[in-house]
This record gives structure tokens, sequence and C-alpha cells, in this order.
């Protein structure tokens, strides 16, 4: 690996994240374990089930961290995702979205074949059919669509339809449902959050309760993200979370009160260290990381340090971006480091092939990002 | 390589692109042939030379075709994205972006004992000094700015002094200039376009007459871009042109009239092939493409095929897209595929491992995205 050839002589080497080639995707291991530990403590205390989203870190290395905390495996959005994880001995994978078309059916069931407690997604009849024609003994969730129309059946006589084809089937077994309100998660005030949650639930509670009259009580009720989980726990109608960003807290769950009175226990993990390249202004230079080195769609980094209080900064295209000097401040000097924290995590980790892992300011190991753009 | 794992069996079977597991970027060759054809056309016949710049493709396939038709070599963005396309047999390598740092330092040195042609671009004192020190035979241009404050020297005394160090410095070349006006590149009308290239370079022409004065008249003067292309062959100042986008042709540049009267000669010839994984609405569904799977800086993507006249796409997440179909039109149905036009194709190929690279609707090839991800 590419960054192993870089970067495996700096591994214990004190204060070595300074000399990281840049930009780096750079992951603070403490406080990666105490985020860790934090929602595993919440979700036993509640009695939850615990299955964090693997599709934030695509990390064999943090799946098991979290498994060895507690969790009952890991959610997967894609089949590759899923395929990359349990080639690094990752069992009890969930997929979360649909499985759709004879390539990725097939894939599935072999998958399924060699992969302990696989189950996916569905949300449309012809799709439990096309997995139902293999023979294949598969778990299937029912996936109830909150009302955003991204995926997940229309409605709860919907739900029961689809719950009761797959139990028709003689080869699929009916697990539960799914029920994720994606577009709720990140609303800024708490209690408009909770409000926007225990609404949209009504529709999940309505699926249980036919699904429950008509034989099929769903085993397996899971959903929530990290914006909702102190919701979903108090509401008591998910019997497990599928919490994603928790572990890196990224600048938008950041701007969130997660948690209400009492606060979050979560704190920003996930870093981009980005090199000052060009410095001939007096108010601004330029740093190596652009566009091609974090997620746009979410707005701009934070910097986290290495520029002075009130720096900012802009995209300046692919490649780089500009950190500008609060009025009367100077900008970093050439050859510097910038720390950037993410705007959204996802698909930031999604652009780099490993995690650089420090411990202070010592790199500490090098983590393969597995199944970075694995989105088939 | 994994895409090769899932579709070699593809390759030469009639018809294998409806077959892909999706999201799978897609480039049809003949019209690449035809881009990297009708440019090489239109340099040699200017009398310039052509370095088209790879950090638009990342690719030693798609630069060995470029080479093949007659350019001089290639453009790369960072020093990683060389060190790769230099690892598959990539010679006369310009880096784009001055390189910074010790370890930075260390690896152009290893770089140019074993790339033939290697240049760099530097626009800092100090950064000259760190390259001067290593005693390396090392070629340098002096990037100049043109207003944009992202990367180059400030002004043209600015360009002197530095060109001067270089010269002065035993192990250094200096090897000519660099001038890119990036963020006039995508003014979609053509004369408004022309009015701000032209007024641009005037700084480069006093740069060029400055260093002509003192007996450093530059040997290499390379810039442009897609957008300005016919703008810089008319102006007659550069004697290179790095051109990159004109290859893939994304939704912004084909927003942009290229050529003015006469029309470009350039074609769309990169694509997203998303699948239908979700249909549970009269009038919009859900593909398998979302933000990780294309840049969104520029905007949403177009549709190119597999819907009706008038559907358009939306983000939903991370993983998934809508596809929304227009008045009284129905969208496509479960399982089918919907071919995409990338919004901006450079950080959008950043995201894949692979090309598949198609004859009409017939897989012919798998070329890895060598450089993805390299932007350290």
């Amino acid at each position: 690996m590419y960054a192993q050839d870089l970067h495996e002589h700096l591994i214990g080497r004190q204060g070595s994240r300074a000399s990281l080639n840049t930009p780096a995707l750079v992951v603070d291991v403490e406080a990666l374990e105490r985020n860790i530990a934090a929602m595993a403590a919440f979700a036993a205390a509640r009695g939850l089930a615990l299955r964090p989203h693997a599709k934030t870190h695509k990390s064999v290395e943090i799946a098991r961290r979290q498994i060895a905390a507690g969790a009952v495996g890991v959610c997967c959005a894609k089949l590759g995702e899923a395929e990359a994880l349990s080639a690094g001995g990752i069992e009890n994978i969930l997929i979360t979205s649909p499985v759709v078309g004879p390539a990725a059916v097939e894939r599935l069931v072999a998958l399924a074949g060699r992969t302990s407690g696989l189950m996916v997604t569905a949300d449309h009849p012809d799709a439990v059919d096309a997995l139902a024609r293999t023979g294949a003994a598969l778990t299937l969730l029912v996936d109830i669509d909150p009302g955003f129309h991204r995926t997940g059946v229309a409605d709860p006589a919907a739900a029961l339809a689809l719950a009761q084809r797959i139990a028709a089937a003689p080869s699929l077994t009916f697990g539960g449902v799914q029920f994720y309100c994606g577009v709720q998660q990140h609303i800024e005030d708490f209690a408009a959050r909770r409000a926007a949650v225990a609404e949209r639930t009504e529709i999940l509670k309505s699926a249980i309760a036919l699904l429950t009259e008509a034989g099929l009580a769903p085993p397996l009720i899971t959903g929530g993200g990290t914006g909702s989980h102190v919701i979903d726990a108090e509401l008591g109608v998910l019997n497990e979370l599928q919490v994603g960003s928790y572990i890196f807290m990224d600048r938008q769950y950041a701007e969130c009160d997660l948690t209400g009175p009492g606060g979050a226990p979560f704190e920003t993990s996930l870093f981009i260290d980005a090199r000052v390249i060009s410095a001939n202004h007096a108010a601004m230079v330029t740093v190596d990381a652009g566009l091609k080195s974090m997620a746009t769609e979410a707005g701009a980094p934070v910097i986290l340090a290495g520029a002075a209080e009130g720096a900012v900064y802009r995209f300046m295209g692919d490649e780089q971006g500009a950190i500008i000097a609060p009025a009367g401040g100077a900008p970093p000097r050439l050859g510097e480091v910038v720390t950037l924290g993410a705007p959204h995590c996802d698909p930031t980790v999604n652009l780099y092939d490993a995690y650089h892992a420090v411990k202070g300011d010592t790199l500490v190991g090098i983590w393969p990002v597995d199944a970075r753009g694995r989105s088939a």
C-alpha cells in the first residue's frame, strides 16, 4: 500500500505526524476509542443492540474495534463494502440498501455463503422475488420509507405485503424492519430534531402493529443515526441502532446539539493535515488540500490547528485551498502544516486509501480504508 | 484489481456494458480517441507543443494514447500523481504545483532520478533553495500568478528574481514559465472568456519581456486549459498547452462555447452508469450513485440515457440519487440503467479505481485510475 511505502518508517517515532506527506487523513486513536466506548455504553445502558454503520469508516480495523466494544456487527451501505469487510473477517453485516440486478444478486448469494450472519434490506416485491429465485438461504429486512422517498416501502400496508412475500418464500427469512430518518439527522436544534423524528416514527409504529397483528412481529427493528440516537432510545421503538458518524464527529454533527441537556460525549477524531505550498501574499496562503481531498457538498472544513484563531479555509479548485488570515493576523508560513476538520466525514474518508492513526503527535499505525470506492 | 475481478469476463462480450455492476465509471474509447486526435491536430496546426494535464484522467493508458498522438509528455498536479504515471512508464512529466517540505523534496529528487524529462514548478525562493540544497539536477519553471492568488509569484519582478535564483544555483536549470488562468476557463461566453484571458495574459507578456531583457528568455511558456486553448493559440504567447478536460468534456465544459464561431470538436466521452435500486413512487425512482460516486461541487449530473427526455437527477445523500420523471412521464423501472454525465470530470474520476472502456455497448477494457487518490 502506497501510504505504507511512504510512512511506515514513521510509526512510533515521536512527533512523526508533522513529517507526513500531505494531504493526509489522520485519526486520533484515543479520541476514536473514547467515542466507540461512549456509544457502546449508551446502547448497553438502554438495552439496545448496536450495529454501527461502516459506510462512515469503510475500515476493517475500526469495525473490529467497534465489535470488540460490544457491537453486534456492522451495517454496510453497499454490497461491495460488505465484500471488503467480510474479506477482513467481519461478520454479522447488514446491507442497508436494496441489492438489485442479476450480477449483484449473484454476488450477494456468494457473500452470504462465506459471511456468518449476513442480512440485507429489500423494499420491492420484484427484488424479493429475484432473491427467492436463487434458492439461497437469505435473511431479509423490510426497509420502510420515513417519507424521504430514497428507499423503503411507501407505507405500513406495503411493509406487511413485502414481509408476507418474504415469509412465504421457502429459502428466505423475514428478519425484521429498517427505518432510517436520514434528513432529520442534521436538524441542529435538539427539540426540533426530536419532534421531527417522533412524528416520523409513527409510521414505523403503525407498520410494527400491522406486522404483529399478522403474526409477523419483526425480530429486528433497526435504524437511527448519530443525530437521533438519544431520541430513538427515548422513543423506545427501535431495538438496534445504526449510528455511524459518532466515531469521527465531523463539522456537520459538531454543529448539532446531539443529546439535549447534558451535552454530547463525542469528540472530533478525524482530521486532514495539509501543508502550505504557496505563500506570496500578506493575508492568505495556499495549502495542498482541495476538493479532491475533502467532501465538498457540506461546505468548507474548519481549521482546527496550525493557523491563527479566526483564520478560514476556502476551496481553491481540485488540488488546493486558501487559508485566509483573520483581520490583523498573519497566515501560516510556507511548509507549515494546517489541520482541518472534515465538513462531512463519510465522503471525505472515501477519498483516501489509508488512515494515519496517531496518538498525540506520533504516528502509531496506518489503517487501510478497505472499502474505499466500493460503491457498487 | 477489484474491477477486473468483477468484470474481466465481460470484456469483448456484445452488449456487456448493461451487465456492469453499478455505479460504474465508463469511457467511450472512440469518442476519447476523437477528442485526443482533435486536440493533437489543433496544437500541431498552430505550432504549439501539447502537454495534456493528467490530473484529469490519472491514467497511464490515457497518457500513453495522448503521447502516441503527438503530446510531448503530460502534466501532473501532484508529486504522487507523477510517481504513479512514472511507474507506468510515462516520461516528460511536468509537476504543475510547487513541491514543498522535506519529505516531498526527497521524493522529487528520487523521482527525477528515474524519470526522463521531469520538470517542476516553483513560486517561492525558500522552495527553490530547498531544491538547490539537494544538489540534484532539476529543471524548474517559474509559476506566475494570473491574479487568482492560488499559486505563482505575485508579479513579473518576482518572476525575474526567482528565475535568477534558479539560474544561479549550480544544480538547477531554469526551464521557463507557467501561467494558468484557472478561473477564466469556465466563463461560458467565448468573447467574454477571450477578453478575460487576453487581459490576464498581459501579466505574462510583461514577465517574458523582463526575463528576456535580463538574458533569461524562457524556453518553455506553458499553460492554458480546455476553456482557453483557442484563445491562447490566437494570443500567441504560450508555446505549450496544458489542456486536460477536453478528453472527457464534462457538463461544465459542455456548457461553454469553447471555440467561438465554428463550434467545439470535442464530445462527451465519460459517463457514470447507475442502476435503479428502489422504485416505489409514480414520478421518481432511486439510483445507486450518490455523492460518493460523483463530484458534487459543480451541481448535479445530466442524464444522458436511460430516462425520459426532461428527467432530472437529484443527489439523495452519500450512496443514492433520485431520477425525477418529467411532468406526465414515467421514471425508469427497477433494475434499469441510467447513464449520467459527470458535472466535473477531474474529481469524479478521482472517486473510481478503474475506467470501464466501451465501444458502443460492449466492454473492451478495464483501465486502472493509476493515480487515484494521489493528492500527496
